[in-house]
């Protein structure tokens, strides 16, 4: 099977791992949102690529799920002691990252050109796609007026209250062409675990890409989207929070209702399992199974039965 | 006394801290060398500012004389990894500056401003002076043809045989205000044992400056030198190698005769004692002492050491 999957970052980047285990390398390719990216002291960082890339090239902080390894905070120390900023947290060996890329697209190559250079470099075999290679920036529409993402998450720490959602510059962004190519050629498409509102939603909202996932699923290619939430709650970031402040309950319920018409199937976990009737009444099958990823062979896990699922999904829309 | 110095890096930076130690912190100005500056991975590097920013913070690695004491080196390791540059050692704690240093440039701020912000945020109470605000890039004329500083003296390791020396931008950079009063009010005016070529040069040869030492001499203030030739060699970096590829003997004559006419006196060491006389017929005055400085008591003593015989040299010019 051929899979394009979207994803965010820590949740999506472990299911992609996951993926990559599961599947000939060559058949996966994995388009990331690049709707949190952002400049900061100079430098062009894109949280996102960087925790799946990370994640892929077996780098990524265990504990955290984002930044490296074995990373140091001498930089952040030294910054702080001339004055500067520190509340976005740059380590030493992830700053590389960071200037390298900024310096590479000042001479003129693209996002995703460098993001293809660097995961030669780090040994990462499944294609990992920026979205785009022209701008998006997604804002938080706040209580208190609008907020840039990574100033409303990090810095934040996700405590002013969510009205809204803006994408600056989508109306602009062209998809990669390899996403289109993969998408062109995928057998299925799958939602990470990732947060619906400002992961995923950036990705589909790209000119003429929902019309092209549509035409797709119209061939039999399912969508298939694997819940982040489970128990109510959000395995990781503000998905939960957002949902309640928009007005919703933070449960897969209320997720499978934003998700409706536009997936075939969703993972939920075995926790939700007793809502697989009302998510199945809005036309989306359901799987259940253990969807919290601790560890790589989880991972791999839970990759290989939403293959399963998927290729269940896609026999039943050929048939 | 009110004591200017213009310094390079290693060595005029610790010329810089025995001064330090020496007077009262503000009776002192240090005017640093800007023309080793660059531009790397897009950040502004001040290599000579830095050098003397830290070793008068006493943050300074003691072993190498630049950068800084604990420094770490993950950065550079993982831009290896990605394939990025790496001749130019840029350390952890390092890269703040440098990093720093490029916002608040980009942002609208002079490079002086910034120096001045650093240092008070390091504890530095001397005045450390960029020699201008306007870029000055110093270019090695090799045997190979031009090389910009950092790529002869750090990717190049000094090794292509030096003819000339240019100071691209010099005739548009205007002499920091700041040095310019410094210097109106200074009751000694001190050429750190920096290499003659590449650190003092550039300052002296700002537009105006150096009919402006003049009468400033003129008027009674003496301009002390202190060798940075020991026995026939440099103490550091390429002096004693540039001085015999532009044809000259690598001494402290040659150095005073380079110096004759716009010095008043040089301090040599006690090993070149017996230079003394063929220098003072320069009409240079010498004083020969131990200028090894390896301790911070040994910077302080040459320091004491030099104020004294400028303070000889300014009552004989006063007389």
């Amino acid at each position: 099977m051929n899979i394009l999957a979207f994803a965010g970052g820590v949740g999506g980047a472990k299911l992609a791992l996951g993926l990559a285990r599961a599947l000939d390398p060559n058949r996966l390719a994995i388009a990331v949102n690049t709707g949190d990216d952002f400049e900061h002291l100079g430098l062009n960082i894109s949280p996102d690529l960087d925790t799946v890339m990370y994640t892929l090239a077996g780098l990524a902080n265990p504990e955290t799920g984002w930044g490296l390894a074995g990373e140091t905070w001498n930089f952040l120390d030294a910054a702080s002691r001339l004055g500067g900023e520190a509340w976005f947290r740059l380590g030493d060996r992830d700053l590389a990252t960071h200037i390298e890329r900024t310096r590479r697209l000042r001479g003129g190559e693209s996002l995703s050109e460098i993001t293809r250079a660097f995961c030669a470099h780090l040994g990462v075999t499944a294609e990992v796609i920026p979205m785009s290679d022209d701008p998006v920036r997604t804002i938080i529409c706040a209580d208190e007026g609008a907020l840039p993402f990574q100033e409303y998450f990090v810095h934040r720490k996700c405590e002013p209250r969510v009205r809204d959602f803006e994408f600056a510059g989508i109306a602009l962004a062209r998809p990669l062409p390899r996403l289109l190519e993969r998408l062109a050629e995928a057998d299925a498409l799958i939602y990470c675990p990732s947060n619906p509102y400002v992961s995923v939603a950036p990705i589909v909202g790209l000119p003429g890409l929902r019309l092209l996932i549509e035409s797709r699923r119209a061939a039999g290619m399912p969508v298939v989207a694997v819940s982040p939430i489970v128990g109510g709650a959000a395995l990781k970031g503000p998905a939960a929070k957002m949902m309640i402040e928009l007005g919703l309950d933070s449960t897969v319920i209320a997720l499978a209702k934003h998700y409706a018409g536009t997936i075939d199937g969703l993972v939920i976990d075995s926790v939700d399992a007793d809502s697989a009737p009302r998510i199945e009444s809005l036309g989306i099958k359901t799987m259940a199974t253990d969807t919290v990823m601790k560890t790589d062979d989880d991972k791999t896990r839970l990759a290989r039965e939403t293959l399963n699922f998927a290729r269940s999904l896609k026999s039943r829309l050929t048939e």
